[in-house]
């Protein structure tokens, strides 16, 4: 299906459209860039973890020349395990990224078959039509990056996901220059990160959160305890200089934090002087304004460090009065309410508690709309698809997009599975493509809309009663008066009278014209209906009901 | 157990200390301040309503001397028809509050034997030991009062649910005047709102938000469509103020949104121009620039006329492209994801959406940071008691409260069931008594830490698996072979095989030393040991395993 136009298509993002894949098409060759995983929303009962439907690229596996891999973020690189088993391709990613991603799919015995690559900024990679360099972009993870992509239609700017910081920890800044130069040069279409295109003005450096973080070590008069993400080592490097300036000692608790400080400290992402990390009981023997704890646990994971010590349940570390807990992060949509009642808990037991709404201890890494702008009038795209975020953040970026003279009718909001054909003059949205979200539940992956998960919706609300009917397969009689358990319906106290009642009605409904009925199915739809009535009518509620009929 | 001190008692408030109810005793008196409902949260499967526990009440039933509300909202006058039939004592109420609750006592068939009694500001009630006096507060819904309660130890100030606004839709002003009289004469105790206790400066007046919807309904090219809390009656005004200022035509749409306009209408809380209101089916015959409708659902209701239109469901309502729709309210904690999907969906379909990340379309019924310090500074108590918050939020208040002047020992932070005792000079929290929550499900109720909730989450999770096996009572064999169904695991096409395997495997269990095992109990925990151990192997998933044996 060679076409002369350009094609884009967002694959996966649950709402968060190209957040977690897209691809970019022409004639035989695709890209694929980012390759994400997303943790599950509410009402995804038991489902571990969300990822893209790959179903377009298998379909066209020898068109694929390469995954490109934007920054080291679970949500861009986390699917990998899942896609390269079946789509054997390269992966190019920062180096970071590629630490990260080694760790990963060694865990799932899948580094050796990879087909890994380390990418700096400048490199330009080949990959048929294609010609893709990386640029330096600002993030809440060290080694973000941007692509310029040049196709036979035109260069296409993808921002990664980026924010503007003239004092990052790192002091590597975004590339403006890069992008002003293929600004000028001509860019046919600009693909920027949405995330934060609600929020007014510009997002505050770093530096702002490392000197609040070095302010509050400084005034703590007992231990220190701050939680932040495992992968902003940014962060954890302006924990470790507090900690120094104030002459403290810093424990990492907890697996992932470990994992990544070891990985960053031996890549030279954070620099560690001599004989300031020590090991959680160390820390414990020392007095407690010479110590700073680095944990998670700021989204309320309830398996976190942080989490089981608020509940004092933590095996070796308890909070104490006089302990400062800073919570460096803001919480993930829908974790606010977890999150609030860590706070409380560790209020409860006598700490102070600093967290985003009372302290300047966490800035975000995404650009704010004069930041989006100034993206937007550097790369002075042709074209504008708004990426990373849900719909309403798609919608306000297109307005910046429109407020610096991007006529409206070169403005695409895409959604997953569109296809965006565009040429050097136009661009329209022609077919739609399968595109969307694939659970992982256990060893099984199930598409959206899943039974499964309906059931489950059920069960959650109202519980199941299981009525069972056992019959002599010679004469059709009952061998037993039919049983009834359930589970999350009631107290058991509750239901023995009930159930019996129950047990009562299903036998005289199936033996009502003096002879028990037969075939399975009319049986079990009598027996449903009679006891989802008679419960319903004594307790005023509708579990799930699986009548089961058993010959003996 | 009369002493002379005065007790303060928070009896439920879902970490909300004394949101929904406190007491009030002294000797053989007490008083009940505010009798709210609860939505439940997230983790409380199935659950419909929580109201707060009155056992400590019921048990000096013959004590109490009133319930006292502040105002007509739900959370602080729901559990009246769930608690007037066990404590039958008068409740006295602001006239809108009267109103409201009347109704909702009349759909309960229990408004003819409760003893419900209007006050106004000023009314000064003797109730025992109490002389009681309600004051004005501005509140996010008309006629909202604070409380002065003379007691035999000192005065107690209660502020209700309040903010400050000098210029408030209806003109009613929080009556600062007698605040400050009743702290020039002395008071013993302050209980202050504390939900916006971590929000610095000042809360906007509800002018502003007037403005911005006059502004917005000014600027509209189709209809408008306003959604707001049915109880925010101002803003409602607001919305009628506006319409009529640019000529439209107002329709109501929703049940509660109706319910609330004919009864705010008919005891003159709404001033609605003669002819302004028209139905929906007028409405739409109207040219949309004409057309306001107001509704519910910016909660992002499922059942909700906003909610339906959004997700193209609504039997009489499309959004059209050219309409703007305005959420006039914030997402109460929790319904964050819901809102934004909601919002998606209008833009989706082309509408112009205004909400308070982008626009001042709402302000919050709460004092900020100032304002609580300003009452602080009227009342002058000598003891303070944050009320109305999760812990972080009265933590955040009480650290305003020693900003002000008030020592740390006087200011004590409560919870559920705490018993603060006060002497003129001293007070100190001592024993607690039985307080919290009760959940509503259904027709039952039941405290907290239920294992019936805990089930249902183990089924929400992974789903069920039941097991059964019918043995001959006689001979102890199986009579058939174990039978397994599910609900909310796999999807049926992956269980056929599997479920073989683990019936074979569940019989090879029991019958493995030549004879069928004995004794119900123990071959139930062989049956689940069996099961578990191969669904997890073979699955990844913990599903909850039911395991019935039945004899014939």
């Amino acid at each position: 299906m060679a076409t002369a136009s350009l094609r884009l298509i967002p694959l996966g993002g649950l709402g968060e459209v190209g957040k977690n894949m897209m691809a970019l098409e022409y004639g035989h060759d695709i890209v694929v860039i980012d390759c994400g995983v997303l943790f599950p929303e509410e009402e995804m009962l038991g489902v571990d973890l969300v990822i893209p439907d790959i179903s377009y690229l298998i379909e066209r596996q020898k068109k694929v020349r390469a995954i490109l891999i934007t920054h080291g973020h679970e949500d861009h690189t986390g699917a990998l395990p899942y896609v390269l088993p079946q789509l054997k391709v390269p992966v190019y990613a920062p180096r970071l990224a590629h630490g990260l991603i080694s760790v990963k799919l060694k865990e799932h015995r899948l580094l050796e078959e990879a087909d890994l690559r380390m990418v700096t900024p400048g490199d330009t990679i080949e990959l048929g039509a294609f010609r893709v360099e990386y640029f330096r972009v600002c993030h809440s993870i060290p080694d973000a990056m941007g692509l310029i992509i040049k196709t036979p239609v035109g260069t296409v700017v993808h921002s990664g996901d980026f924010k503007i910081d003239h004092t990052p920890v790192d002091g590597n800044t975004t590339d403006l220059t890069r992008i002003a130069q293929a600004g000028a040069e001509g860019v046919l279409l600009l693909l920027s990160d949405s995330t934060y295109a609600e929020l007014p003005g510009y997002t505050p450096s770093e530096q702002v959160v490392g000197e609040a973080l070095d302010q509050a070590v400084g005034e703590a008069t007992g231990r220190v305890l701050v939680t932040t993400f495992a992968s902003l080592i940014s962060r954890i490097q302006q924990v470790i200089d507090a900690a120094e300036h104030h002459r403290r000692k810093v424990a990492v608790v907890g697996r992932s934090m470990e994992q990544n400080v070891e990985i960053s400290r031996k890549m030279d992402y954070l620099r560690i002087p001599r004989g300031l990390l020590v090991g959680v009981r160390e820390a414990k023997k020392l007095p407690p304004e010479r110590v700073v704890l680095v944990t998670t646990g700021s989204q309320g994971e309830p398996t976190s460090a942080l989490v089981r010590m608020a509940n004092r349940d933590h095996r070796d570390l308890q909070v104490m009065p006089g302990d400062t807990v800073i919570l460096s992060a803001s919480p993930v949509p829908g974790n606010e309410t977890v999150v609030g009642r860590t706070i409380d808990n560790l209020l409860r037991q006598g700490a102070r508690v600093l967290y985003e709404r009372v302290a300047t201890v966490h800035v975000h890494g995404h650009a704010s709309q004069e930041e989006l702008k100034m993206m937007l009038n550097l790369a002075r795209p042709r074209f504008f698809v708004p990426v990373h975020g849900e719909y309403r953040h798609l919608s306000a970026h297109a307005s910046l997009a429109y407020e610096v003279g991007i006529p409206d009718s070169n403005i695409f909001i895409l959604e997953d599975g569109d296809v965006l054909e565009l040429t050097p003059t136009g661009g329209k949205v022609g077919e739609s493509v399968p595109a969307g979200h694939i659970y992982v539940d256990g060893l099984s992956t199930w598409g959206t809309g899943n039974p499964v998960l309906r059931d489950r919706k059920v069960l959650a609300g109202d519980g199941i009663v299981t009525v069972i009917v056992v019959r002599d397969k010679a004469t059709g009689q009952l061998a037993s008066p039919p049983k009834v358990v359930s589970s999350g319906f009631l107290e058991p106290e509750e239901t023995h009278d009930l159930f019996q009642r129950v047990s009562s009605a299903v036998e005289k409904a199936l033996t009502s014209d003096g002879k028990p009925r037969s075939g399975g199915r009319l049986t079990r739809a009598k027996v449903k209906e009679t006891a989802s009535k008679l419960l319903y009518k004594e307790t005023g509620r509708r579990p799930m009901i699986i009548p089961v009929t058993i010959e003996v």
